[in-house]
């Protein structure tokens, strides 16, 4: 099996460099790598032999494999493009068969090992802290943008290697943009402010949002955010080892349908968590897939209100075989600053 | 034509949501994205329709391929998955003839127009005035994480949108990886530090590296960084539009090889940037294509001797017809602190 996927190559061998083909073989593991990596692979790889190439690195396994007579290769097929994939047949030469295969790996992973589970408990700590501090900053005046610094600011501060993605910071009418970048836009009073974040500490993400509003409501936000917190509550009741990702979803949706939300809830209610920020599972809209003991996801729903702004809740959690562990610990009431 | 890659995208169109498909067609444009970024889609776009899908973009893609009879399709090969490339290919059926490229908008990105270069520009400045500002930090005692973390706090606090790529922050015999992550590891008195940073503003990247010393550098030490100045002096000295991209890299090879320290030299000598940290052209051995003016690359020799350290020096250089422009003005010669 030959795996290019950077995750999965991080998580089947240790090695974390930007450049790196895995060929599992039946009696051996090479990790195929280039010079600027020499050193660092040699300090991180323990179970596999690592060759340093000089040329493109799937010219390298190609060539490798062009020695084997028949040789069967399973690739990732949705991590490699097609050019990849050309370039590597091309080089591997006709004896070889090339078998597509989509998440194998993805699925081992989705499945974290307690010890996973701790690196993730303490990224998700990572990040409620770092939501605690940051929201004394949180007032009339500040820009996006500072609030979107001082958050990763602090999150490198605690240890984080970075971002898990792009941190948004979203206020006033910008809030109902799900994936708003932070902009030079001040908040301003009787806004809301939606704050999502996301730490990587260890090789592992967290991800986190929560939304305040800076003054005091007005009834009918406030009912949104009853709305979405509920949602949440319903999504993370049925969440547990054996229900199907599709009725997590469902089970959310469920209870903005009851407060006419629905259709302002433009995603999905969540998505795997671990070494990336989107893994499988999905918690979407008629997944059958069931859930297993091992998976961390998020619980995310929200509503977006065009020209109003947007509320979304957003937290981490564990499935055990006969309980869930909601990892990010930051207190979920809403917050009138 | 089927454009799926982001950065091509926003070159395109505008559009900086991270769900995007992008389809030309004789007569009309059309961007797909998904209810994420109805709003941010409306905002941003101009020139091309947009179309807010629910179920998966390619499968929306494909479906309304469908209705075309022979289309031919030209897709991006080098950026679309094999499983990708199945699923829109199964959506649309078998009256659409698909034709991958691997480069098109890449290369038609890799020349920039003035409005780009003045982009770049600015963020290249401000990728020096946070250089600058972090040196007085850069003393025995602090750890690596620390820098990074300051390095990227003051990028953000200076309006960029983020890092373009993990800052690296290498000290000691860690300088001896040209891709380190910043560790927990404290700067120490003797020991060479390398610093490579890069901030996203206005969508544009600059890529900027300085190597400090701690302290009084020994002869060595002092002779190697002469090797990396004088490798990056012939770099620019060959930077021409016109030039074959692979003299450029030959040129600092060959002063590296002079002072004996080709074989260190264990990556290209440089690449084109822009909307991407890594664009074409390549400089690197053997690049026959011809640099054009409207590229902006980088220049960045380096050495690396494992269990003693590494020095890089990087500099941002646009071409024009008859000159070249260093965006990077901060000072290249060696400090010891």
């Amino acid at each position: 099996m030959l795996v290019t996927h950077r995750p999965n190559i991080l998580y089947l061998t240790g090695f974390s460099g930007t450049a790196g083909a895995l060929l599992i073989e039946p009696t051996r593991v090479i990790l195929f790598t280039d010079g600027r990596y020499a050193t660092q692979s040699a300090e991180e790889v323990k179970e596999a032999r690592v060759r340093v190439s000089r040329g493109p690195l799937l010219g390298a396994v190609g060539e490798h494999l062009r020695k084997k007579k028949k040789a069967r290769v399973i690739y990732e097929s949705a991590r490699m493009t097609v050019a990849e994939n050309f370039r590597v047949g091309q080089a591997a030469g006709r004896a070889v068969r090339w078998l597509g295969r989509e998440s194998l790996v993805e699925e081992l992973r989705a499945v974290k090992d307690s010890e996973e589970i701790a690196a993730m408990r303490q990224a998700a700590q990572l990040g409620c802290e770092v939501f605690q501090e940051i929201l004394s900053l949180v007032k009339p005046g500040v820009r996006e943008v500072e609030l979107a610094a001082e958050i990763e600011y602090r999150m490198r501060r605690k240890g984080a290697s970075g971002a898990a993605f792009d941190t948004i910071v979203a206020s006033g009418q910008r809030a109902a943009l799900p994936h708003a970048r932070p902009t030079e836009k001040r908040v301003g009073k009787n806004e809301l402010v939606v704050l999502d974040l996301g730490a990587i500490l260890s090789h592992y993400c967290c991800d986190l949002t929560r939304t305040v509003y800076i003054g005091r409501a007005p009834a009918r936000i406030r009912r949104w955010y009853q709305g979405v917190q509920q949602a949440q509550a319903a999504a993370l009741e049925t969440l547990r080892a054996g229900a199907a990702a599709g009725e997590v979803d469902a089970a959310a949706r469920r209870v903005l349908k009851g407060y006419r939300l629905a259709h302002h809830f433009v995603h999905s209610t969540g998505h795997g968590l671990g070494l990336e920020v989107h893994e499988v599972p999905r918690l979407a809209k008629g997944q059958k897939g069931l859930l297993q003991a091992g998976n961390v996801v998020t619980l995310e729903p929200g509503v977006y209100v065009p020209g109003v702004g947007g509320i979304r809740v957003e937290d981490d959690v564990a499935v055990f075989v006969d309980r869930t562990e909601v990892l990010t610990t930051a207190p979920r009431d809403f917050l009138e600053l």
